[in-house]
């Protein structure tokens, strides 16, 4: 059975024989192990080539910036599931970053979106041309992807931080004035200011460096498949996760029908 | 409902208030973005501590070793995956990282265990620690994790740069010590030479310098997040993951029962 | 941090205490173990009733219908996951299910919705309706899920059995409607006629019976959770994960960068 | 790269051509759809033929004791991940299933694997066997699985239930009674009594009935996936899983290092 389009059937990565493996073209071993960091190594798997020294700087910042943000839902959810199936570390890391989705993290791909469409404008202003596109999401009921915080209602300080970095190294560009631009327009447009997060800063600063708009989503879950590593090393020292589900199951009240007199002691 | 042991109902790694995040305790904003590398930033999340300049550059060297080696099971599952479900690209890296399992990545944490067993043994001398363990594995008729590779027959050039890369940084201590035995003594044992393979190097380099024991199945783990999103790029732009499982199909006849006569296009 | 609506924090799906579960408002061990089969527990648990006896024989037809069907990709998946880590059963499990997205079993759920727009429009008759929605799908550059199938080119054999099966038990109704009118105008559509396959027939006969609309894609996820152990003991039994990867790996070549001489053995 | 055993490259369990699917030798359209129960199909699917009367009553009755016991970890992961990334049905379904480990469901097989080898020592009686391999696991400090209940304290209600079912049903046997000695012998041996659970109800009489025992944790598997669609329908009506998440991670507190002054909103 073929499902989907005819492909080259060819994969450009990596190949190996029993002395070399080549990755990207370069000798892994010769070349890499021992000489690149992870981070230089991650942009090279990603997009084909060494980053520069200030790509390299925004995409540590970026994954720094994004990594960790405490007990989040889906850290919950990944101790959980290493205090069901201890046997399975991976299977709680997947667990974890199964939950970073459309809500939270997918934001950063959303807002990516977002902008390139607002540069893809070229025949009006960067003014006009957010106009439009934030009128269209507004049409057709859409989200603005990357603005405003639960907690950090008055700014979310690491889109900030990132911005500030980005142009420190010369690599704020084209997205993150689209973001900016956009950030001004959006108090007229919704009523209320919502101050770029995190997730509208990631997308701009690694766009404008170069890294590649549909592998945005894999810079939140490379950076939180680190968080989550350090969250399951602290739970196998000293547990919380059923603990925190005992706490969860507490806060929910059973309001479907009960025989006369039947008390739940849980849920 | 309490399962599980008692605890302190705490956690060390991240607290937050609208202005500030404090990650290790450090200020996320004020002292980490833009200034601490990846990796750095990685080792703090899992040791609590920023590591030194040799922790950082074994750190990457690892993370680097293992990150990509072409289209591997947990590779093709995730592609696959992706090709099938591609609203969801969270769910193809957690599919491929659901098979970074005992059988290939797991015996990273294998090997580690080993090692820390050996090293134990702080009554007796590393040969004969290495000889009772071996011993041991052997009795119980259970495999010694890190050893040999279905490719690199003649020895994994990965192992042999990472151990060089740890003696020149200073950190390669008892853990490299005690592998380094066991390879020699384990064609007396199996009577065939095993050279070292990555999934022995890797825990012994970063367990001489510090990193937790319980957290080395995170290592491979965050290595291989990173191949599979350069993976899932080019499975948008370039896919394969049909292309591959029609191949994978097709390599596999059917042999239940069938009606007389019955042609299978395929299983 | 509050995320997302505010919420009524209940829950009427079970509660308990030392003697007694309630499910849905039964006592699971008085009225249903041993007394209630497994399909009308499911339906009871999704939609907080016992189904009716036509409900219960859709219900099981269009999940034995939807089960199994080969070594689809999904189902590598899995085997390739268990293969790779046979210490987590449920790990090669969820592997599976993650495959089971928009482009294969998703289009279930998206041919639900279709019907259900077709319905909505209640001031003109089916015919015009179907013509609307079909309309917009065209502008929008939208496929119609559930039409056509690449190895059942002259119809999808389980999608008529299923059609019959719920005419035969009454249950047939105006989404099944909806989905004939659909394939009557489709040739005038999109110039080809393309018969309904399995993807459109199980939400048509669902949701006639009464079964949710938003729970759609669980009937195929169960189903599917039913085939992945039948391959998962078989994986277990007699392996073939990694004879399938070798043999997808093989059909794809490697087109990358390689110095002068170099011999790939795999990629 | 040849990884693991020879295989025979066969599946025995579904072949097709565009006309026919067969599945176990079944014409899946013509002999089975709207013919068979789904509990029948399981069985067929994993054991290769259709299960008697009986089998198929007592494997319903597992399936349904085991699919639903309210807001448990592995719902409140599964609840939590579709709040955060909804556009992925089978994420928060993986994410679920995931934490059905060896702390939780696991004791299933673990359970039957007990029994098994108690089975196995055919040279003496069965009050030996079990006194045997009790001693073995108190010397190897394992855990006796599958018996005590944190809720259900004077005995698990679904394992008294099962057990009678299966005894009506006429498939109780050796494994069952090699379960209720144990439980007569554990206080003996752990000084308390501790009455049989449901993961222990239920390889007992699973394999009493003839079902494979590599495949038991298939069945907790299928049917908390049940369980957890009916949970996503609710959360996607009436949504509880940022709830959960604040309450969870209110119930913790920050103890790592912090500035003088810090106060936490959260962590």
């Amino acid at each position: 059975m073929k499902i989907g389009p005819e492909s080259a059937a060819a994969s450009a990565i990596s190949a190996s024989n029993s002395r070399t493996i080549l990755v990207r073209g370069f000798d892994l071993v010769e070349d890499l192990i021992g000489q690149t960091s992870f981070t230089d190594y991650v942009w090279l798997l990603i997009t084909g080539a060494l980053p520069s020294r200030a790509q390299s700087a925004i995409f540590d910042a970026a994954l720094v910036a994004i990594a960790e943000h405490g007990l989040v839902p889906s850290v919950q959810a990944s101790r959980m599931t290493l205090a069901a199936a201890p046997e399975a570390f991976q299977g709680a890391v997947a667990a974890g970053l199964l939950g970073c989705g459309s809500v939270i993290l997918g934001a950063t791909e959303a807002a990516g979106r977002f902008s390139t469409e607002v540069l893809s404008l070229t025949s009006m202003s960067l003014t006009d041309a957010v106009a439009k596109v934030l009128a269209r999401y507004r049409a057709e009921k859409l989200p603005v992807p990357g603005f405003g915080h639960p907690l950090h209602k008055a700014g979310d300080p690491r889109a900030k931080k990132l911005l500030e970095t980005a142009k420190r190294l010369g690599v704020a560009g084209a997205h993150v004035e689209a973001m900016r631009e956009t950030e001004r327009q959006l108090p007229g447009v919704i009523g209320k200011a919502l101050p770029m997060n995190v997730s509208a800063a990631i997308p701009a600063v690694l766009l404008d460096a170069g890294y590649p708009l549909p592998a945005l989503k894999g810079a939140p879950l490379l950076a939180r498949a680190a968080g989550l590593v350090g969250h399951l090393l602290e739970e196998i020292e000293r547990p919380i996760g059923f603990h925190m589900s005992h706490a969860a199951s507490a806060s929910i009240r059973y309001d479907g029908p009960a025989p006369a007199g039947f008390v739940a002691d849980e849920n």
